[in-house]
């Protein structure tokens, strides 16, 4: 534990957080101007005017969708397509979903589920924006449950055609990007039958435009409406009434149909092929997971920025009136909020650094590696967005009424980023997937996982995935192996102490889960959806702890891969405030199961408010090195709100 | 602890919530009919004129605003003003929030503040909303600390008038209701000088708009723009340039100028004579603290019935897929939501028919109950408003993608309630003043607490508090006397130590915080400020607990005055669930405290998921008990979803 020593600067942590895309993130910076930015009080129709418009803008100037193959446009950056995400999601949400659907879901589906004649039938215009699409997955009655949709396509050798058939109104896609407004094809997802036998979940390309704008016959587009937010996404609903879909429109990668209706895949498993399909999600997730701690950057540092100049109440010692960030109560809500976003954006960029790894390469995917990568970016996407809606309501009211003001930005980044809690995966459902994957290496204990939902697969793969370290490993062994037997006598600021009990909490309550399931299945054999569902907050906490962990371990590993010491030391007292806010939340567990004793337990409480006074010199720091531009933050309170305060000041000193 | 046998019928328990105003709620649910609603989409533009039309449709279809006197064309009720308030939080926030501008600020400023000249001359206008008014008090640079606005009304004995006037933008009056757009009189805060002598802060009756709406010279009119919500209400800016206001024009109940520039006043301390000016909001407190808990209760009914009739992910023991509420983790989320807001609900109640009590007589204010009201609404308020916000989020995310859309009414419900938590007080400012009101007792031992603040007095006036208790005395004391010394033997559903537990933690706390404040005025004599941050969050605490416990003895109030034993039964069920929630939250403290044992923390968390499974079948009950009209929740999915899982179960049967 060393002090910070004097003001750090901020670009040499700037440094650190914009790792080895930072000319990515600089190329943005410069370029992402105001044409960009949101503007507060369009109406529906203008937000989507103006994001379209925007959008085709982005392959040109930007050179998006980078993560593609060079000869359909891109330069194959997988990692860089991600911080590209970012970023644009830090200066309009709006455009930045608009991009995801267009480029990530639709192109991502086009080229991850179809083959050579469809990519090079339409992965240009996909591209280059000449072709704006959707991904029709989600059902109004399905979607966290996708396997079970219901929309069919029927293949009928006759006419060597499938029957897209939407059979009744739960069926219809909805929440579908890109379908009210500008869509002209879309991926839609559905039960493939042929020869009278059903085969799963498979996608076809479909159109849902003409040249004119108008639906094809047996095509009906709606519009899903105002939402809660992202009022530049045009978000609706699809249905199909017995719609032909040409043989040759099935996305045939993982199965085919001939001519006369045989059906044939390389994989057997119609639950297998369908989770791999779905594995074409994680770049979605990781995005999502990217965004909503990239919006939460934006927030903190109008926060942050707004405590230091906005002042009120005086005190007997002081001549002017109090800053915001000067008092206690002001510095626990943002300090811990801002360790925790430092702490999960090591753990975004260090799954970044693994999709790009994973899936950066010409050969195939590695199964074991792929199915890390989605447990990881479920359960991130999961913390980062709900991070993301706690702490930007927390801006919001630490900026008063003027967090209310839609010119003052918080308002806009609350309601964009509020569905990113249930998109993508539902965070819930999220957490579970990743709990069934610790919980797979204990499966012979209690039998199998399907009483809980269907999602069987990932469960069936994954393996050993607890207490395999992700990153720094031998440092993190070292740490934790140096912590003498006797924890009470370890400061609570020993980072192989801290990392020792996120890890003991986590075995502990994957060990307790695992026993009270095998007890269940004992007592209960044939109420399947009782034994899981009695221990379902029970398991849900293993996922949170294990996601905790792997956080904490990111940082530390991002840490020790800072050179500049100044940086280092500030990230450290960081860490530490992260990693003592986590264990101080959740300090009835650790007490209940005699982690530590009360006394330590109030010593944590001491050292966190501590940390507070050290840092507050540093938080502006901590804001400035995520180096977002002040045109972005887009709010008009921080351009003002300095210079009333100073002529105030003068007016209050020349009337005294 | 009895179990609930069997259903309980929904009306006992309406009647039970209905309380001594329920003819006003029938009134209101009998007569708000579509009109009223939100429309979604809506322009800014579009919901203000729609919002000012209702407006001036509700004194004569609903009698209001009835808690004026009857001269004035009220009927001085005050309670049922603000179960009416309730009511129409539950139709439309925006039509809520003007009202309470117009009536409860505006109106309520002129009768608390002006004399009787100013009622005759303008109360009967105020009421019928011929004269539509704003309450212009809060700044751009003060909100909370009030009592230092920059803008002065000087009194010049020559023209027999006042000079009111912004000397610069922070203290412009910002934020201000019925400003942009509809106000023709505001009722402005400012400076009293007179003979050179400030005298602190009074309000003047000061037209802002002619009958063209056009504003007189040296009133300058701005629009605070698109919000977060509440789109409805024409938020404004005011700033005045020397413009002369009548001296009849001033309020002057409690403090009076004559002619030649004499001040005078029935109160002699400025800041004692503005707090007892500031009481005038506690009415507003009471309302906004109220509509929350009426629009959480909207969002649990929509989330409660949704997922009802929402399924998702089948089992192998089942035909169908799961209703939402059969998941633990729904219930986990649902249950303590629906049991506080009960808990809520009846200290809402408490405090409603105390106010009544109070405000209602003919009689002068019986000073040390306005005290206690102001202190018991300032930390209901607190609680409310973020238990609204809180709840409100989870509900919507509970509902997955259609929780998204504005058609299901979520989005408008959070968008609006959300600037509830920082107007008519800053929630963190309102439970510093709740705790500076319990510590007021001690001060003898620390000192003034003007170190903190300049709220001081309240803090003078406000005695022991602490375990004053407001409802049910002898019950209470007698259920927490008959709770033996050995704590571990109770059953943790016993109601006498659950009091007990709320109690010990309050009395624990405050003493922990007096010894702490003790200490640091000795180490610290010459930072005053010091002193009281370094112990704001342990302060704050205190207060939370304080509300905590206020809330569990008036449901237990509550349901002593229950006398249907089914409903009774349920309440009581109800009640455990929420005082094990909120010990269950806190248990790190407990533990730290030794208030239990980890064995009993443990039995807890059983305890709260056993009582989860015995309320699941009354669910919708405890919903049905809030009586919201089917229209007022104007949320399309619950028209629609029942129909849509029975027309696909239908298929789904035909087609297996």
């Amino acid at each position: 534990m060393s002090n910070v020593s004097g003001p750090v600067d901020p670009a040499r942590l700037q440094d650190v957080l914009d790792g080895p895309w930072a000319r990515v993130r600089y190329g943005h910076r410069a370029k992402l101007d105001a044409r960009f930015l949101p503007v507060y009080g369009e109406s529906g129709d203008e937000a989507r005017e103006r994001v379209t418009r925007l959008l085709t803008q982005l392959p040109t100037e930007f050179g998006m969708p980078s993560a593609y193959p060079p000869e359909y446009g891109g330069r194959s950056d997988v990692g860089g397509s991600i911080v590209a995400t970012e970023m644009l999601a830090q200066v309009d949400l709006s455009l930045m979903v608009k991009a995801g659907v267009q480029w990530g879901l639709f192109g991502g589906a086009v080229l991850a589920l179809g083959t050579r004649r469809h990519h090079d039938a339409h992965l240009r215009d996909i591209a280059s924006g000449a072709l704006l699409g959707c991904f029709a997955m989600t059902e109004t009655g399905h979607g966290s449950d996708v396997q079970q949709l219901r929309t069919t396509c029927t293949y009928d050798p006759r006419t060597q055609t499938f029957d897209l058939h939407t059979p009744h109104e739960a069926a219809r896609k909805d929440y579908i990007g890109n379908a009210a407004r500008d869509g002209r094809m879309a991926v839609v997802f559905a039960q493939l039958i042929t020869g009278g036998r059903r085969h799963g979940v498979h996608a076809w390309l479909v159109p849902i435009r003409n040249a004119q704008g108008d639906p094809p016959p047996g095509v009906t587009i709606g519009d899903a409406g105002p939402k809660g937010g992202l009022l530049g996404v045009d978000n609706g609903r699809l249905s199909f009434d017995h719609v032909r879909v040409p043989r040759d429109m099935l996305l045939d990668r993982y199965g085919q149909v001939t001519e006369d209706g045989t059906y044939s895949s390389p994989i057997e498993s119609d639950s297998r092929r369908f989770f791999t399909m779905l594995g074409t999600l994680v770049r979605g997730r990781v995005s999502v997971g990217g965004a909503a701690s990239a919006a939460t950057k934006s927030a903190l540092t109008i926060a942050v920025r707004y405590g230091d100049i906005r002042r009120q109440f005086g005190t007997p010692d002081a001549d002017r009136e109090v800053p915001l960030n000067d008092y206690l109560a002001h510095q626990r809500k943002l300090l811990p909020a801002l360790a925790t976003t430092y702490a999960l954006h090591f753990a975004q960029a260090e799954l970044v650094a693994a999709l790009d790894e994973v899936h950066g390469g010409d050969g195939p995917l590695d199964e074991q590696r792929q199915r890390e990568l989605e447990s990881r970016a479920a359960g991130l996407k999961a913390a980062q967005t709900w991070h993301a809606t706690r702490t930007i309501q927390m801006c919001r009211e630490a900026c008063g009424g003027a967090g209310y003001l839609a010119e003052n930005r918080l308002p806009g980044l609350k309601a964009d980023t509020d569905v990113f809690t249930t998109f993508e995966g539902d965070n819930t459902v999220l957490l579970q997937l990743v709990a069934k994957g610790l919980l797979t290496g204990y499966r012979d204990e209690f039998g199998s996982l399907d009483g809980w939902g269907r999602a069987s697969f990932v469960a069936e793969q994954v393996r050993a995935m607890v207490l395999e370290r992700t990153a720094a490993r031998s440092l993190i062994e070292r740490l934790v192996a140096s912590v003498p037997g006797r924890d009470e006598e370890v400061a609570v600021t020993d980072r192989g102490w801290q990392l020792k009990i996120f890890e003991d909490r986590e075995k502990h309550l994957l060990d307790g889960a695992v026993r009270r399931l095998r007890n269940g299945a004992t007592v209960k054999k044939d109420q399947p959806f009782d034994i899981f569902n009695d221990v379902q907050d029970h398991v849900l906490k293993v996922a949170a702890a294990h996601v905790d962990r792997i956080t904490l371990e990111a940082f530390v590993a991002g840490i020790e891969n800072t050179a500049d010491p100044a940086a280092r030391a500030l990230l450290s007292r960081v860490c530490d405030l992260y990693a003592l806010s986590v264990i101080e939340a959740d300090k009835g567990w650790f007490l209940e199961h005699g982690r530590f004793t009360p006394a330590r337990s109030k010593a944590i409480t001491a050292v966190v408010n501590g940390l507070l006074k050290e840092l507050r010199p540093h938080l502006r720091t901590l804001v400035d090195a995520f180096a977002i531009p002040d045109s972005w933050l887009n709010c008009a309170v921080l351009r003002e709100e300095a210079g009333r305060q100073e002529t105030m000041a003068a007016h209050d000193a020349a009337t005294s």
